[in-house]
């Protein structure tokens, strides 16, 4: 550190910059994977910065998953993993399938209740930790509003929302590289009702939707009822939704829309890079396909900032963006927005048929709630603790499955994906570890094909002894499965 | 009364026997309608009885439409105009009109839009009296449960909904005459929402939908979204859609579902009798064709009990029953529920397809309001009031309008339908009213075919001095436009 010691007076290093100091460091091999790196105390003395800069600059590298905090002890540089193996598309003829009816089963529909059985070990639940959520801040706004809009709190909100609300998203929206005014949105039951009414605008049914495979369940079900046809994508490592795959299917195949969780996909956690982001909202636009984004963990980054949303390079008014606070205030509340291009018209009228709007007194908190309280705040501590449980998780996975397991790294949200070896069957172990009261989502659940049927889905969202207990039993019901 | 004079000690006669005997003396021409009746203290001293006695059998006739009270003048019998002509089907092929596509043109989503600008005189509006809705009580609840149960407020309720919502809603459907446990019961967000579940659950794009005519516009609305056909039956003066012409229809075209508004329907009022309401759920059970039931005035009849639900007729589950508490709680709480039958679980899968579930702390609320909140007092108050302005809309309109202008009668709800001498034009009685900023809603709404152009629905939630003089200034424009 020699050289980088005394610094100008006045010109104190910011964190940002001690972080990519020591990520350097790491990356050049100066601190090996499993080797302590300096204490704070230390480095705060050794870079002549204050011991908060050092704790700022160490939070972010473990939130970017390069150090582990270990108890007593300090910080190490983490072990890294492998990751399941990339997916590259070399000749997407080989990758491409045509599109298909979505007939789920008894078994999938079985499985989807339950994940969401609260006597279970929430292995496989999709939702986040209700611990983690500002439950006695909102219901005291929710309070506050009420009183103090009674009328507006009982009588309809308009169909497009509360106009208050939506000047917060708006504001918001910015972070996401998005310039939006309150006009643009439509505030909704939640994000799976956005992207309910984003498909039922833009498709008939028969029509085809393309999405990266493996697909959030939720949406094959919507796709099914719908009487829509799937055609489902590979995922490429690290980039989403393959384009060369995707290329090859749009001359081969009519497709209506296209529906992408660029952000921290589910299952996979996948972060799509900002170039692929843009090549794809292009490839789209010019064969004028709605693409209807669902971003609903875009919040939940453990970056320093949040990544760029679909809508963001959106030239054309063919990108339906869709989220929710679901994910980082309150499932309950049920609100939720979509931005809908040129669709507006329709969404709202959709909307207005649909539910006539959403309920008012909850709008009314979370408008409160992103006013004045502190929202920024509570997304900086529970991104913290999402990112050192999913490295918990990551570990525990490792530690216990049998070898040549591979666990997804994502940099956002809190769920993970588990591909083990293949030729084992993740729906077996799902049946074992339910005797165990442990869920989890096997990967028969996120595809038409079966594809991922040694793959399973584990929610990060939770960490205790007991969930610690339940990953070494699941891996232990693994090894006697191989 | 003579002989009614001086009954038996400790037999005091009830006040269901005392309205029945003025009832009995108006209708034999003892009084004349406009003549004053017995002050309430010389009637109990008439009778024997006391003066809450009479006082509640007055509340029983003025509910019923016979009497009307004036202030600081005492009760007086009601002059009873005439009401809209009756459409009876002698020849149900006559008036039977094969199944259309829904195709609404921009006026009347333009005037739909109208209807719910709140800076008019809302005679056009189809929401209850914001005034008489619990507000103060119901936000109280809103807040004590939330505190009282934190994590459910902000979590996901189940998709068919909190438990002890359910358990208090299957308790007041006895007063329909339904027996049914929570179990059979899934809450949605709002009446509108049940509704259109009930259609996606039942019908597919293409699919007939049959609807007593003129029809709440939300439905035509909803059907042209979703793709069907709608065939229109026409109502019935007292009875609702006509079972003739229904049956004629199902001999001559396949009709997939049937979408009802039996008790005080919106836009006609009517209560469709219980034998027409037996007959029509038998006639459609023998063709295995779903009734969709819009209840949603069921709670709000004049008379002394509750009319009973198209479901208290279903044998066989196929009655999908549907209504809410917007029109006497809270419309921006959107609560409602479904009662499927067979239907139940394509229902649940759909709703939580929809949004997931409806909001948790609304739900809380509503189910505290409905154990604790005297929901029964609260409705005796609000349908006293919504019974003495239907009268007086009633009333305001026929002095105010050119002779022949017919007013329909009903016994319940706040809606009331208007009929013009033949050839009067409601649509340019629309634009004019929009001129002097008063909305009311034109028949072309209420219809696909032009057959009630000379019909508007009128709002009789509000009564005051303004609401009079825009009743006065509309029957000044229709005079004009003769």
């Amino acid at each position: 550190m020699g050289t980088n010691r005394g610094n100008q007076p006045g010109a104190e290093l910011l964190y940002e910059e001690i972080a990519a100091r020591i990520s350097g460091m790491i990356e050049k091999g100066t601190y090996h994977p499993g080797e302590r790196i300096p204490s704070i105390r230390n480095l705060s003395r050794q870079m002549s910065v204050s011991v908060n800069t050092v704790m700022e600059a160490y939070a972010q590298l473990e939130n970017s998953g390069l150090i582990e905090a270990r108890p007593q002890s300090g910080y190490y540089v983490r072990v890294h993993h492998p990751e399941p193996k990339a997916r590259l598309a070399r000749i997407p003829s080989l990758e491409y399938s045509a599109p298909n009816d979505v007939v789920l089963g008894d078994t999938p529909l079985e499985i989807m209740r339950t994940l969401k059985n609260p006597s279970l070990i929430p292995l496989g639940a999709g939702s986040p930790n209700t611990g983690l959520l500002p439950a006695d801040k909102l219901n005291r706004m929710l309070s506050s509003q009420s009183k103090r809009f009674p009328d507006q709190s009982i009588t309809y909100a308009p169909p497009q929302g509360l106009k208050k609300l939506r000047v917060q998203i708006a504001r918001r929206l910015l972070n996401s590289g998005c310039s939006h005014s309150a006009d643009d949105i439509i505030i909704t039951s939640g994000c799976v009702e956005a992207v309910t009414l984003a498909l039922l605008t833009t498709c008939r049914p028969g029509d085809t939707v393309a999405l990266a495979s493996p697909i959030y369940y939720t949406f094959l079900n919507s796709i099914q009822w719908l009487g829509l046809k799937v055609l489902e994508i590979p995922s490429v490592h690290g980039e989403g939704l393959s384009l060369e795959v995707m290329s090859y299917a749009m001359k081969h195949t009519p497709i209506n829309a296209c529906v992408i969780i660029a952000n921290f996909n589910n299952p996979l956690g996948t972060l799509m890079p900002d170039d692929r982001k843009r090549d794809l909202v292009k490839m789209l636009a010019k064969h004028e396909i709605p693409l209807i984004e669902d971003n609903v963990y875009g919040d939940l980054g453990f970056g320093p900032s949040n990544p760029s949303s679909l809508k963001a390079y959106d030239e054309k008014g063919l990108v339906l963006s869709c989220s929710s606070f679901s994910k980082t205030l309150a499932p309950g509340y049920r609100i939720g927005w979509i931005v809908p291009g040129r669709f507006q018209q329709r969404v709202e009228q959709l909307k207005s048929l649909f539910n006539i709007s959403t309920a008012s007194p909850t709008q009314l908190a979370v408008a409160e709630f992103l006013t004045n309280g502190g929202y920024d705040h509570h997304l900086r501590k529970i991104r913290r603790i999402y990112a050192r449980q999913i490295g918990q998780v990551r570990d525990a996975v490792l530690d216990n499955f049998p070898p040549g397991t591979m666990v997804s790294r994502p940099e956002g949200g809190f769920i993970l994906w588990v591909e083990m070896p293949e030729g084992m069957d993740a729906f077996k172990l799902y049946q074992a570890a339910l005797k165990e009261s442990i869920s989890i989502a096997p990967g028969m659940l996120f595809s038409v094909s079966d594809k991922y049927t040694n793959c399973f889905r584990l929610n990060a969202a939770y960490w205790s002894d007991q969930i610690e207990h339940a990953l070494e039993t699941l891996g232990r019901i693994a090894e006697s499965i191989v």
